[in-house]
């Protein structure tokens, strides 16, 4: 296959799960102002989420750039990377709502550093493949120390959704900002992508 | 990266965002003849929105055809783009709900003008950088003159966004008339494109 | 504007039209057995409405491919039968819910039928200017009794649609029966296409 | 029609329906942690769903990039294959739930089964109308034997759903454990694509 078809695959998916962030904006039934207010974890969530789904997106072109073809394994991987991907706007939701009835909401901010983790940890998947076991899928050769620092970038972005999962327990504020601090920071054009 | 990756991936966000639209009409579980009645400010909610959307659409191809490459900036500009539009849906039902239930509904306009609103400014903000910041991004080098004249023109269609979201504590229904208005002018053929 | 770029975000939002289709089809939540056998209006409907789309798709595609470029109208038309596209998951959804509920189920069946009537006459508006109207963005010029032929057909494929809405205030089902009876004629191999 | 629209269209209606099964992730509104350990059929069903999408858009591609045309019958036959690919996100809801409910769970599972067996059956019919019917639109001719091992392959990974629907009155974990294993097994680079 070719990697055109994986990225425009991998594309649509992506475009459709961004999307569907909208659906986890609830349209209140009681006084607007007072839920306006009181929903800000929910506007939080979404701009964290919709931003970290954007970056994935950059990122994951940048990967796939680098290949002149791609094999089963990469596709399984990209499929287990997609998978995680659109578990974000349930995984969104599901802080969202807890943290709006302030109960459970330290397991739901859990499972909500969680699911970013899985999705960094899907992608360094990928990247060690890549870089260090079939480098021969690279359109253009590199140095085995260009290859291995780029993969070291790549595993140190995940470092924060660890600290950010570790932090549920103690706050789940501190889980959402955390994970919005890594989505700006990235998403800034200050900082250089972390593909 | 390649402006077709930032077309593709733009076209697929707006096309489920445009379409999610539908997700905003209920099905009434009343009698259907009186609910149909009562429910138009829902369909001309989703008029605006889908002919707003598509003028996007139009508008964003134009200004992203004018480029020969983009940077990071663009992207992150173009993330932001796309996060306003993708909240389209939500603020189109916030209105449409709180216009139906008589309450709230001047803060639900003011909402949906200011989501329209922030659309307006992400394009004028990645308009102002293409053509006043980096215009060695452009395919064809523009004289200044005509960068300024083209930046004015999107800049003049943030306008009636302001009016639309300043209207809302007057009457709801004059935001939903203004926008609606602004939709059918840029759809009609007579109408040249703002972008 | 170039055709692929039209048919790209045209067949992106047909796309996703046609899989919303599924949120129609609901879960009950009572006996299962029961539910799945009174539940036959929503697959019948669902089914219908998923091969319109399909065909439309095909038309589409037929209609589009035989221009060199597209103006403005075009793209407006365009929009307009993209609107009235989208709009179908609601209206399948409508009348699959009032079929059931057995109340309102005359008005519901005339509002499918009047949506699938609204993207037939869109699709033949488009037809005519492009085929009638601005016939040199053809691509290859034909001539006028080819074209009118065209426009003819088109125009034929409107009439069961005007028979079935006309028909829901003597029963729904039979509605229900024409339009799916027109899905399948149109998408067996055996008949040519309407475009 | 060129097989690149096709794919690209067909490509769409896959990245939405493998998304929107996240809708079928349910955010609890009860104690949190006893909801996610209970809701395990969800995530397993989720899971197994994806993969087993994932896996029906690889070999779609193998099957069409084996085209060098399509004619109106592949049209039909691809257009069957996406609605019975669509169903998926109900018929995985539809099992979930009913498994949750501990009711009715013994025909929602033969409905799941059915729904995957339904998509088995089209792909089998659309490869046999390309292998064994029209072989003269394969892009490179292939000998009667290979065409005839390639089809026999793919009616061979029917087998596993028939066997998971029939389990479904004795057990409808068993239906969701055999569906599973299949869909882990293509899914795992070790075997090959069915295709």
């Amino acid at each position: 296959m070719t990697t055109t078809r994986l990225e425009s695959f991998s594309d649509g998916v992506l475009a459709v799960a961004i999307t569907l962030l909208v659906l986890d904006l609830n349209v209140p039934h009681s006084d607007l102002a007072h839920a306006l207010r009181t929903q800000w974890p929910e506007y939080a969530a979404y701009v964290t989420s919709f931003l970290t789904v954007g970056i994935i997106w950059i990122n994951h072109h940048v990967m796939i750039g680098r290949l002149r073809a791609v094999d089963h394994a990469v596709m399984f991987l990209n499929l287990l990377l997609l998978m995680s991907v659109v578990v974000i706007p349930f995984s969104t939701n599901l802080m969202a709502e807890y943290l709006r009835a302030r109960t459970g909401e330290h397991l739901a901010a859990a499972v909500y550093g969680g699911s970013l983790l899985a999705m960094g940890l899907s992608f360094g998947a990928m990247h060690r493949y890549i870089l260090l076991g079939r480098h021969d899928l690279l359109a253009v050769e590199l140095p085995i120390a260009q290859r291995r620092r780029i993969f070291a970038r790549a595993v140190s972005g995940v470092t924060p959704y660890v600290v950010a999962t570790a932090a549920a327990p103690l706050s789940p504020y501190l889980t959402l900002g955390i994970t919005f601090a890594v989505a700006v920071f990235y998403a800034l054009p200050a900082a250089s992508t972390a593909g």
